[in-house]
């Protein structure tokens, strides 16, 4: 069960309003890497977990957190739209250059929300549950958080030299900030679970498992020209975890057979021959 | 450009068909984190590349890799259908126990695809580009490659589990075998980018910039109640870049205000007072 | 079976192009609540109906009205829209007061529809049947219909200050006009269903059987602190039925307990402890 | 900012695992009427009301019981999958009956969150923010809420014969009795508001605004053949705000002319005569 | 402007409810070429013409039959669902053979629509604009509308083997019988358009233009290792038009260079070196 | 498999960034006739492909061209979008013209993909897979692949007419002369089955099982008033295939009946009647 106080987890106040930074910073709330998708994500991930108790309660502590972070940018995104007005719309038709400012305000802003913040991202589409996951294994969605993080902040940095408003900044470093921490405590959680079970998920289907395959488990396929490939890590050296060592293909050459596909059924209609299909059929 | 040649990576050869299998293994051709979405992510982290050569060539590789790997799943659901029929259809549903079978193939593999793979998950959704993404920052993008990889093996294994098809299980295999070197693959690239800028992503923004914020990039903020949260290495010790040291909030209280939004203009109808716009508003 | 007249219903022309509010008119065509809306729900509702004739009936009526509001929009649009060129867009780069009108120009109303309307919202996300719902419950349904009307006629009021264009404004005031109808229809509708089977959806599901349970059918949880929400008339008095007496819980406490989920199956590879499956599982 | 606690707000505790069942009552966690529904319309309403104190604290309040109860609907749904695994998957294939069974099951409950809820609905499509509205006007968005809980607890209800499990049954009157509150709250809220403004949305824009086209305002169009639509009390009498009394129009006639559209210009290549467009066009 | 009459095009009246069929049957009722689609073409398409009015006339005739033929298909799927009930299932589900059926039934139908027809294809998924096009190019419109009469009719076809229903049947034979006029009409279309313009779209790019480009206009590359591909009609003789003989280029080679591109600004993070950009920046 | 080379197949080169027509062109990248679209066709129905070899061997000729043709696209935006960077569009903001062509960029450039071509159209939405078709009919499918080739050429010159930029509009005319070779190839293969199998797909389900549905064959039905239709070619004179004579239709009647929906069952909850439904039911 949640509870909400009306404080907000930090100060959010702009400068000034800003009606097409309004429109992009949509993109840290409901976009593919927007706090709506941290909020779902961590929130699915604790409340279906079935591991250790620590784990799901650091993911309730964390999906708690970031439902405030929805709430904060809802808020700084009316901020930024307050007095914007369908009118200034009209007034701005008369003037090629206000009315080219009017094209870069999402016209959502106005028409369907009336200056409040929107579901959707900076150019409008939905946000839709096809972002997150929630596997089950601890180790694959941890990497699905340390790679949300890693986005959302990137995000963030991006956005905050799009403007000079220090208000919209100072609330743009906490999140940076914010967001740096959370890089480390996925990075954390990682290192702990790796530690315990191996690098690779699933660690519980066993290497042997993969019997003649076992070999392509350590093999770089160069298929496209040119070697440069050759130069990184992946190229050399020894498996992350000691189980073998890396091996680069230089010229790799087709290891199945030219796939076969039976005839379909006449009533599937391919009309592969000339035949017709009886309809008592 | 691309080449095409007609024989598949690895061989495909299924045992018998399998049309309620069929549908289940679309998840990892069409799904989140199917063959489609890890072919399209790489291929456009790769034409967008604007850092070193060796990272866009091997991009160019497992991109290259994974046209493939589409092309092979396609191979399989097809052979798992083959021979399934509209007529079958019919017939079962004199018999419950074959009608009920029935229930379980998903329509379209009839009705629009003739028994062919359909670019979709295993329920039927569409697969959309919302699923990847290249940021071009390369080290949040090798993030997500890593997490695709790990969510994709997952899922994998678990369908290795769901059919005792020996064919099937074979192209499993390598599947499994393939995930785990890309997991290598992503793990090496990773660490190398690392160690060359620092683990938090963006690197280029600067610590001191966070200013006040600082001390925020530390902070445990422990938002469900209960403790267990403390237990992990997210709650102590130093972070992973030797910055700071954590600090676990027990009892964290808000920083900011309640927020104050102000009323709308008139001409937005948000009805909040009893007054007429005048129409040539 | 339906026909078709070549006459719209009401009069739509404009008094002079205007592409950026073409596009800001789409979201009332193809929006959330745009007249494809309305028409896709009453449509649906009126071909489902399995009540008494009058509804259907009415439904009907009302359903076909909108296929010629959609057709109105359309012919609105692509008037706004007259005259305009791709030719316009290279001119216009080269002045940047010029170009800049051409940022608020929805692209796919040149490139994609040749100047034509599009099924489409203001910010180009196509329009969805997840929109609309036809649930078999008249009383359901028809909330769900003032409630769209009420959105729908919001909408257009607002884009009604977005113009000076009187043609536009003329059309506009004829959809206000059906749309305050609209809302008084379906109330007089809800008010003849509420009177004979109650207030509450689905009223044939009976109070006693929530049992226990019933209590809850009167509380207002306040989980949010502060307690303005006990100002309102759902905190005090009677609900509307008479079936009780509302209670404000002003420290709500959780009546369940902390949820227990097993562990799960090895097969689902969630890693929880160091064990390999076997792949022979 | 928001806080949570580790129990539930009502007791989840299932009689057994029941697969099918899992799938079909994701309808109302991830579907269009579902909780994730109403959480995140009312928190979106709540965060962006720029009205008076008392609703946006009774919004914050019911907003955030909805994220307790899609709480409530994981962990039920993560119950009745208990047990289930992918190797049941393949021992019923062996077996007609159990194959068939499985046939009812959501394939990704076990490939892709194993055994954890999804954001999705019963037939697996992905939750999207297209389901939600927070206009700003509040007796928009109340009537918006009405309508949601009166489906949601229609589907709540039929749910409720699906299934035998006193345990499913006793968490579904929970929310069976809640919805009831929230149905007579939004209408006690609607009420209030009413009142205060006027029946229609929006009361701001005034009647003489709409001139000419205020009879349009009061007319029943009778579209569909037939004239069973006469006998609802929308065709007769006074409007609910008594502006007018209500006419019905047996034999519509159309009020505007036949639309005309301009001929495009030439670079849009409509082909309309036999022109080439010169390419240094 | 539109009316409706009560009467069905065609007689649509089942043998036998059938849920399983149902469902199945939502493919060309909602999905991606089903009734919705091409009425919803047609419409836009006749509404957005700005030719000659014999297309347009047309356009509209065959737009309005299509709202006839999802009326008819509504009646056809309530029919199938008539009867099912949620106390079905929960009986079902004591009975493996019978709780196997269920599997199959639609769980939305029961759920959602209340036995009606839903908005949504085979597998569940809301129908979308993006299935449809009107780009105001009548040749290459009437191409898609060709390709949407052939996709249609085939899937029809399709279904019709999958029942013995002769109800059900006798309903297919007259869409089938419609799909293919519906053929014949856009081919003679068709074939007008291109005796009068040309078979290339869009016929106003003149030839000439493509200057350098031209022989492009005229070769087969062959890009999958294997001639076959020279067989056919597209390798030899001339081009329909006459302007050109094709070219089977059996050994292409790329005509581009290597793409290059700058380093990007530090202000987009990339980190492509190791310096930290100002936060002042 | 396959493989990849460095060398584009067309030379791509720019003649100076241009962000606003970058994100035009994204509609011929990732929209709905975009270049992601016919790869990722071609490809689905050249893997599913089962019929004779030359058919599928010419899909991956062209299938394996087209993902040639996204890395160029990629490359063209990439070039557009060369030095555009977050804090011009802070400088910007200072100066209401340069801010205004800002309106015209898409934020997800800088924000998202950091100057990288996005995966989405000209207005933001996400690529989907339901724009594809694959459906084992080889004619039905061809017919498909004309229609879109036929749209993205149009696109393309529209396009052409969008930008004076010569290096763009030299990559315009590769693709142009592209796009024309691909329409004369569909129109080869298209020819030579219809020569084969007769005109209508799909052929092999008999005209006779159409019985006293035959006649439906060939009629137009004119229910658009005004009798402009009856002057084209589809209207007057025989089939195409020579089966019979087309009629015109000039004022059709309904053939069928006024559809009958039994009452649902209780548990349904349509509130029919006044009755409460048992809860133990």
């Amino acid at each position: 069960m949640f509870r909400h106080q009306k404080e907000l987890q930090f100060e959010v106040k702009v400068d000034r309003p800003d009606p097409m930074l309004a429109r992009q910073i949509q993109e840290v709330l409901g976009g593919q890497f927007g706090e709506m998708t941290v909020m779902m994500q961590y929130l699915f991930q604790g409340f279906n977990c079935r591991g250790e108790e620590k784990y799901k309660d650091m993911l309730m502590d964390i999906g708690t957190e970031e439902i405030g972070h929805v709430e904060m940018l809802c808020s700084l995104i009316s901020q930024l739209l307050d007095g914007a007005s369908p009118e200034d719309q009209a007034e701005a038709a008369k003037d090629p250059t206000l009315a080219a400012i009017m094209g870069g305000i999402n016209p959502q802003h106005l028409i369907v929300s009336g200056t409040g913040a929107l579901p959707t991202n900076s150019v409008g589409t939905p946000w839709n549950s096809g972002y997150i996951v929630a596997s089950g294994n601890l180790l694959a969605d941890m990497r699905a958080n340390l790679h949300a993080e890693s986005q959302g902040r990137l995000q963030v940095t991006r956005l905050y030299h799009m403007t000079k408003d220090e208000g919209v900044r100072a609330t743009f470093r906490k999140m940076i900030a914010r967001d740096r921490y959370h890089q480390y405590q996925w990075m954390a959680a990682i290192e702990e679970l790796e530690q315990k079970n191996g690098v690779v998920v699933p660690s519980s289907f066993p290497h042997e498992a993969e019997e003649e395959s076992q070999v392509e488990a350590y093999r770089f396929w160069n298929l496209s020209e040119g070697t440069a490939s050759a130069e990184g890590q992946w190229a050399t050296g020894s498996a992350q975890d000691g189980s073998g060592d890396f091996e680069y293909v230089a010229e790799p050459t087709a290891r199945g057979n030219i796939p076969y596909h039976k005839k379909p059924s006449d009533s599937l209609h391919h009309d592969l021959n000339n035949n017709k299909v009886k309809s008592s059929f």
